[in-house]
């Protein structure tokens, strides 16, 4: 039995929020006292939609390092590598891309619904199309045994499979290794409009380096019970952003489900539970601002753990790719 | 003024034959006292339509090494590379894929044939609908200033030449090089059954490396004129194999005219053109089939000579890499 071995990883776009923090940099903390954790900046992959430009995504790659320390990734913990400076992926990407067809990348319903979001029709760039291949490429070359998804991207692991059984019912055996997901259990966090998305270009985001004033700023604009006009007026929970926020990160389940009833029943102001959300975000996100304010004055610092990580990487990635030429007997300079 | 370099190579699927000689084998023969040319082993090419069978591809590269040798060409003068050893161009064919539409690549006439022409439809590998970009990246890698091509790759080139433009454009300075074709004057070479197509497949080919007692037997049963079935009958040149062969091969043009000529009026028959072609074509062969002999004696000089010229092709493809990361500002571990 392989030991369980955890790739994943953002495309650095921009700062990471409390969305990421509750959907899996949360659960990478948790992960990396019991898994071999690789997390990669997938910036190859940030550029298949951003090839226009470069510089949001070169320009975001120390801010996640920073955001990853910040939530409390530990480099001793956890292998941080950056995916343009391993070789070997891309080149796994150049064999996988022979051994699925074009019709089965048009099929992907992933990829199919970010073309649609994405509004890319027939300007779609060959590059989005075939990131699947270049996320099997990932994967297999860190031999991942369990990958955290949401839900959506299940059939992004459904394709790196079918990849790893066809390249090894082509050498006759078991060079690449299958994977597993990891479902997050927790649904998307909304944005502070109460939009289902959060995201930078909405600006409806809490970045994890945000001020304590903007935090608190953040929180009293947060989207509630548009209905809910008077203090004893009955309110609405559902949909309502604030008790997502409450659900999502207030340690104490039985004062949130409490305050829940109090606000359905009317009498519990949004006042009352905004103050309540901000106390607990200042006091969860004082020590991440802290932290990444530390990592960002030695910039120097930050490249120097990415570049280690790194390095471990390219070894082990490395001897993935070789192992997959050796097997198609591509092996002239081994 | 950059000094012209050439780029040009072979995908290694078969031993070359004496169509590939007519077609590129002599003319590299005659640039590499004019040009600098890197002539590729392309095996990552070839993998895009033989992923089902890597051993063919891995089989056959010592075999085309053996036969650029027999050919003529001088590792003193030409620089051979292994197109898999030089992972530069995957790592640049991953960035040029976001530059480059899918609508586009499906409107491109070469590919679009060769799809026709393998029969691939819907289960088109995704290898083969981007190999384009990946011939970008080749040419760029090497900073080709020429390449030589027949009238139908000419859309490859175009192709290139507008990844090099955009990527340019969209980093504001000339990091990459445009390309221009060097078109070949001759015409394709038939196979020894008349057909359009030389290929090893049919069997209608002439290896360079074939017996003396092969090539009579494959000059003998050449298809000349059907309806020419007594030597005093007319008999025609057009269409008719063993001319074509004569004016691609024999030296003396004024004796190929008047043979025609002869032959046409009626009194010349196919044993004498024959015997004549085959004069012509064991004096050119002999010499080949000697040197590729001897240089198939000891593949392990043909591997150092292949893992030389790779290992400058490594350093030059690298450098290019390296200016179109800087460029990009993907260059965190310069």
């Amino acid at each position: 039995m392989q030991a369980p071995i955890i790739l994943t990883g953002d495309r650095p776009t921009g700062k990471l929020h409390i969305g990421h923090y509750v959907g899996s940099l949360r659960q990478r903390v948790e992960a990396q006292h019991h898994y071999r954790q690789f997390v990669m900046i997938a910036d190859l992959q940030a550029l298949t939609d951003n090839g226009h430009d470069p510089a949001r995504v070169s320009g975001n790659v120390l801010e996640v390092m920073a955001d990853y320390l910040a939530a409390g990734l530990d480099p001793a913990k956890t292998t941080f590598c950056l995916q343009s400076a391993l070789p070997a992926l891309p080149e796994l990407t150049s064999y996988y891309l022979n051994l699925v067809s074009v019709a089965r990348l048009e099929r992907n319903p992933t990829v199919k619904a970010e073309i649609q979001q994405k509004g890319f029709e027939r300007s779609l760039p060959a590059g989005f199309l075939v990131y699947p291949v270049s996320q099997a490429a990932d994967i297999t070359a860190f031999r991942a045994t369990h990958v955290p998804v949401g839900e959506d991207q299940l059939p992004m692991l459904e394709q790196a499979n079918e990849i790893v059984r066809r390249f090894n019912a082509l050498v006759g055996r078991e060079v690449l290794t299958e994977c597993q997901p990891i479902l997050s259990d927790t649904g998307r966090l909304p944005g502070i409009d109460g939009k289902a998305k959060m995201s930078k270009s909405l600006g409806n985001t809490i970045e994890l380096g945000m001020s304590e004033e903007a935090i608190r700023q953040a929180v009293f604009a947060m989207y509630t019970d548009p209905n809910h006009l008077r203090v004893s007026d009955p309110g609405q929970v559902e949909g309502n952003t604030v008790f997502a926020y409450l659900d999502a990160f207030h340690p104490d389940k039985a004062l949130v489900a409490e305050m829940k009833a109090h606000y359905r029943r009317g009498g519990l102001g949004d006042m009352r539970c905004k103050q309540l959300l901000n106390d607990c975000l200042q006091s969860l996100l004082a020590p991440m601002r802290a932290r990444r304010q530390q990592a960002l004055a030695d910039r120097g610092e930050l490249l120097r753990l990415l570049r280690q990580g790194t390095e471990q990487a390219r070894i082990i990635t490395a001897a993935v790719l070789a192992e997959v030429k050796d097997a198609m007997g591509l092996n002239c300079f081994p």
